[in-house]
Parts: C-alpha cells; sequence; structure tokens
C-alpha cells in the first residue's frame, strides 16, 4: 500500500484531482503534481522558488474542494488575495518527474486575511520536501485591503 | 578586444543598457543579461524556454531604443503587442552567469503586424547561441486585431 | 458531451493522466493540466513562453505512454533530447484555472534526432489554443550529438 | 538627486553593475534589474515567487562583489549553497518594467551554513517592496552538508 494510500484513506484529508473532491470544511486538502523539467536547475533537483508555486497550485485546490473557485472571486467579485508573507523551509530536495502531494490547510482566517499551512511530500515513499506558509491580505480590484464579503465568511469558517 | 567592443564600435549597432542609447531608426538595438541559477536546467545549461523570455528584454529595449516605452504604449493608448508566432533555433548553450547579449531588430512591420528578428550571442567570445523571430499583431486593450494608432507609425517606419 | 470525451473516445487517441495510458505505437498522445495563476502575465492570459513548458510536459507524457520514461532514459543511459528548434502559433489565448489538452506526436524521427508536434486545445469547448513543433538531437551525457542506442528504435518506429 | 544616488553616495553601500565592484567586507550589495513582462500575472503587478529569483541574483552579486563568483566554487570546489529556508514579507507591489534594487548582505554565517538578508527597493521613489532572508546548507557536490573549505572562510570574515 503506497503512502497515498494510506494516508488519504484517512478520512481527515480529502484528495483533489480534476475531478473529485468533497466539501467538508477545513480539513487539510491535497492536490498532486508532477515535477516539470523546467521546475528543475543546475543542481539537477527542482529549483527552490517553485515551491511557492506549488503552493499557489494547493491554495487553488483547496477553494476549489471548499466550494469556491478562485477565479471567480476574482472575476465576479474582485477580491484578491494579495501574498504578505511566506515562508518555505526544504527539508528534501525534489527531482525531475517524481509526484509530488501538495497538502494544504488553513491556519487562520479573519475577514481580512488569510494564512495557508502547506506540507509538501514526494508520493512515492511520503519523503517529506518542505513545509511553508502564506499570507495573505484580502483586497478589492485596486488591490488595497477590504474586507472578505459575508457571502465567503461561512464557507471559510469566519463566524 | 573582447567581441562586444568589437561589435559595438560598429556604427549600426546601438548598445542599450539602463541609461543609454541613441535613436537612430531600425538597426539591431542590443540588450545585455546575465544567466540566472533560475534559468538553468538539470542538464546543466539554460532551460530553452527561456530563450523567449530573452527575447522579450531584447523587446522591450528596441522599444525603449525607438523613443517609446511598450509599458506607456499599453497602459495609455491601450495597444498590445499578442504574441501570434515564435520561432527559436538553438545552436549552443548559454551556461549559468555568463553574459548574453540578445540583437534585436524589425524585420516587418505594418500597421496591423510587427515581426521582430533575434540574435543571441555570448558576450565573452561571442558564440551565437540561438536565432529566432516573433510575430506580433498590434491588438487593443480588448486583445481584438485593432491598427496601430498612427501615432507610432513614423518612429517604427511604417509610410 | 465534451470535447474531451468526444474525442477520446476516438480509438486513435491515448489518455494520459498520472496513472493510466496504452503502448500502442505513435499515435497522439494527450495530457491534461491546468493553468496556474504563476503562469499568467498583466495581459491577462497565459505568457507564451509557458506554451513550450507545456510542450515539455506533453513530450514526457508521450514517452511515457510509449512505454519509456524521459528521466531513466536520461540517467540510466545518459541520453539527452537537446532543443535543437521551437516553434509555436498562438490562435487563442488560454486563461487562469482552465485546462488544457496538449496532444503530442512525433512527426519525423531517426537515429540522430526527433521531432514533435504539438495541439493544445482548451478541454471545455475545444478552442485551438496553439500549434507547434519541437526538434531534438539526441546527445550524450556530454551533450554532444550521438547516435540514440538500438534498444529505443523499435519503441519509436525507427526500421 | 534620485533614491539610488543618495544611497549609493552612502559609503557603506556598494553598487554592483555588470564590471565594477569593490572588495570591502560584508556590506550591503546592491543590485539593479528590470522587471520583465514574464514576471507579472494577471493581477497586474510581479508574481510573488520572482522575489526569491531576485533574491538569487542578489546573493550571485554579493559573492561577485566579495572576489568569488559561485559558478566557480560549484564547478571547481563543489560547494553548493543549498537552500534551507526563505521568507519574503511583501510590502509594495512591483510593477513591469521598472527597476529594483537588491540589497543583499550576510546576516550569519558559519563553516556550515550562512543567511543572507534582503532589502527590495523601486529605484524610482525608493519605494521599499518586500524584505526577506534566506538560509542555506553549505553542501559537496553530492548534496550532502559539509563544510566550506577554509579557503573561502577569510573572504566570508568567518574567524
Amino acid at each position: 500500500m503506497s503512502w497515498y494510500q494510506t494516508h488519504c484513506a484517512n478520512p481527515g484529508y480529502r484528495k483533489t484531482g480534476f475531478l473529485s473532491y468533497n466539501h467538508q470544511l477545513m480539513a487539510p486538502v491535497e492536490t498532486r503534481l508532477r515535477v516539470r523539467y523546467a521546475e528543475t536547475d543546475q543542481m539537477g533537483v527542482v529549483y527552490h522558488a517553485n515551491y511557492l508555486i506549488w503552493m499557489e497550485v494547493g491554495r487553488v485546490e483547496y477553494w476549489r474542494a471548499a466550494g469556491l473557485r478562485y477565479r471567480d472571486m476574482e472575476r465576479e467579485d474582485g477580491v484578491l488575495l494579495v501574498v504578505a508573507e511566506v515562508n518555505c523551509r526544504y527539508l528534501s530536495a525534489a527531482v525531475y518527474d517524481e509526484e509530488v502531494i501538495v497538502r494544504t490547510s488553513v491556519a487562520e482566517v479573519s475577514p481580512r486575511m488569510i494564512r495557508f499551512e502547506y506540507e509538501l511530500l514526494a508520493l512515492d515513499g511520503g519523503r517529506k520536501l518542505a513545509t511553508g506558509y502564506t499570507k495573505h491580505v484580502f483586497c478589492g480590484a485596486d488591490r488595497r485591503p477590504a474586507k472578505l464579503p459575508k457571502k465567503y465568511h461561512e464557507t471559510l469558517g469566519i463566524a
């Protein structure tokens, strides 16, 4: 039994692929991706800035798993999540063509900001690649801070 | 005498740095950049898609040398240069930390489209890295084809 | 019935996901990906150089569908596919968060070179995004041209 | 007098361009770059992960200002600076075509690790874009931790 099967059997975790997810609130959401050649550098491993892009991929799938589509929030309600801070600790290098799990959860949220936490793991063997977080300020279409519209509060667990 | 000094002594070529250029029309414009670690891949050389980004850098400096700022064309006049085609032939691999010359010229231009040609060379030794071209359609802010405003015609040599 | 279902019902095409493919020779191989926020630019659409990265993703899945893993060819046999030329014609802009199909086929192959052709399509609606090709020279671990080892000839249909 | 002239007149700071720097130890080193179109995203500003790439650019110029060339350390002595942690706080968005100053300094260094700190500023007006740090472990060519060779100690101020 692979690492993936083991952990995704855990009902606390949800798998998101292109097609399926459930809508339980605030549990970590797992997204899979495969390392691209373009993402490697001459050290023979993934260039570190790409982990931030993977976190973005995880974040978008987190929204989707919550029943939201970040694209629509941005387009229809002019809600932007402007990045205020990122942090990443690198534990083991990801290599070309391997599959990676991005496990995304929300650590803090208010009508003004949201902080996501991430664990990056190799699908094969479950080796931990990195941990990190990103902090975002909710902004309007003008990129100035603006409270998150009420309609999103419940989904994000804002009381 | 380096390759660079030799060729830039040629009055047909113009050097563009951050600060200086002249405004002679339609001669090739040379731009320098240094290969970033992020641009390499695990083959130990620059990942090929980055050459297209360097062409973009060359193109922007071509505009600047012509007395135009692409940012302002886009912002103030809503003129977009939508990429219609790119072609690149790779002759020699660029390596980390070396300096690269992007020599940009306009091969064709009309009120509807513009085609840029590029030569990429290693600054040290003048080794030819690649040749290529990009074709662009002039568009309005809605990204639909729109004739280039008259005020730009003379600068670009459109009769 | 979506575009995807229609076309993938066509037995000439093969779907490659993370897990499944078949090993029929030389038919086009389709790979799906989702547009990342990082891949957009301020024009509000995907930055053009990213299409080359998607072609790379398609190419790797083509190998996999053929029963080969490019990573292993590189690691174990020191076979590198050095890019010699790329061409891409842009037909319709890809937008953030949409799913894209990369349809990859081999147009030419010999023990010295291989040329891949690509069609990029929007999954939803089947809008054609781009067509292009990439030419590669088979090289040894020293990045100098070297004939492709015999063991790969049959799989690639080299007589 | 621009921000740049003011601050670079301060003898504690050193300007690094392609050609000139001095070798005074451990003062912050300033590097300039211009925002590329490729670095923007559909929010109309620079995509946040690119700041990490700019930090890398600053780091390399820091080495150069110290009389070291990171490329040679890697090639000749097999010294790799493996990234262990990155942090970035985003204060103001960088926009297309503006020039950015990366001010790099060493906050901590030992034979086992080095921590760089960065300030990113807009050249025009001196607006602070971001602050951050990166922690690196000195490794051998096998990417395993290895003490930095003695010959580099003095230059880096390791007693």
